[in-house]
């Protein structure tokens, strides 16, 4: 049922327009009566978002299940990849749509208001893992909108591409930047000193070299130099994004 | 006459709430009629946020006048002070719109949608600066994103004050925050390889030694170790947060 009046509601979207379409002309193309439309959707603005409820919960409740072991960048990182995945389920819908909110302001609007609702997500999970500390709230605002312009970048480039491209690559590359710049914050300190809770990948030797591999680099520089020059060397040393 | 409809509005939406005053009550209130509400703002909406487009127009004006010269980061947080300039301007009623905001859905929609329209501006002059560079538009995004959530962190607690602190501190410190963590990106690529066209501030070293100063650092990393972990390293050997 749901479903139907979802599908129903983008053929007509499509075929004679957003605004020219009425709740009474999808529930005719549905084959069933207005009350059902209004018990699954609000308004028609929600049959065009139908899955954001969902997700919200599922973000939600994801976050809530972390633990004091997550790193918290990292955690709202792959929160955000519980929205990529619903786009990425169903690419041909989510292009429509894509294409449907560019021409439709209102639908505009109403997507801001969900992405504002995912960002307060993010931000709330890390004001709290912040809190107590200097600028708590501060850096938990900014880096949830850090992630959730990031998570978009990449989102938007996938749906340009019109679903052909790979968007968990698109995404990951996107988020790996803001992980990059933001780093694990809850590990602040070296590793070798204070080391994550997780122990994930940490061999205790942080960055520090004479590991097992032989493969080094060495960075110089001036004490003075500001922290983004030097980790733009050290991106262009290991010839690669931050990642 | 705009600036009596606003007080109208506003007196009404007070006393007897937003949802249940009319542009009827509003024009009968101010003694003009409907034509001349709508000669002013195209809606209900609209009169609650009667400076926003002339802010919109400042700002895109401000950075359309930007040369190579200004460094990119630290222009967008300027620009962003001219929407806190607009609400320093007039404490009572920001806080008074803050507050009906917050209590009114729709009213925090149409506010999303503007917040949206200022950080598109601010990313859109990001995205030229940074054109042809890698990541271009992620990092254009990610900035904006930034410093519109660093501009109203500082905002709301300012306006939760109800408006009796400093807000140009406010706003300066949250904008600080970010221009530490994002740097001069003007200067993005190994300064000495790829220069920024402005050329202000790079000296040709980038983050390499062996400058004026002998005060030189070195990080031995396996090439393996992910980014965050060496930028983390290459923090506390600085003994300082990233700024």
């Amino acid at each position: 049922m749901r479903e139907s009046l979802v599908a129903a509601a983008f053929h007509l979207f499509v075929e004679r327009g957003y605004e020219q379409t009425t709740v009474d002309d999808i529930v005719a193309l549905a084959g069933v009566g207005r009350r059902s439309f209004f018990r699954y959707f609000p308004s028609k603005e929600d049959v065009v978002f139908p899955d954001h409820e969902g997700c919200l919960a599922r973000m939600t409740a994801f976050l809530g299940e972390s633990g004091p072991a997550h790193e918290p960048v990292e955690r709202v990182c792959d929160a955000a990849r519980l929205v990529l995945r619903m786009y990425a389920e169903n690419p041909a819908f989510s292009v429509q749509r894509y294409h449907l909110t560019r021409k439709v302001p209102g639908l505009r609007t109403y997507e801001l208001s969900v992405v504002w609702r995912y960002e307060r997500a993010l931000a709330e999970y890390l004001r709290g893992r912040f809190s107590g500390r200097p600028d708590g709230t501060l850096r938990a605002d900014v880096i949830a909108a850090a992630v959730v312009a990031a998570h978009n970048n990449g989102l938007r480039s996938w749906l340009r591409s019109d679903g052909r491209g790979d968007a968990g690559a698109e995404v990951d590359h996107a988020l790996a930047h803001v992980q990059g710049v933001f780093g694990p914050q809850q590990a602040a300190g070296a590793p070798a000193r204070s080391p994550g809770p997780d122990g994930n990948g940490a061999d205790g030797n942080g960055a520090r070299g004479g590991g097992k591999d032989d493969d080094v680099v060495v960075v110089v520089s001036r004490r003075g130099a500001p922290l983004w020059r030097v980790v733009q060397e050290i991106e262009t040393t290991l010839g690669r994004d931050p990642a």
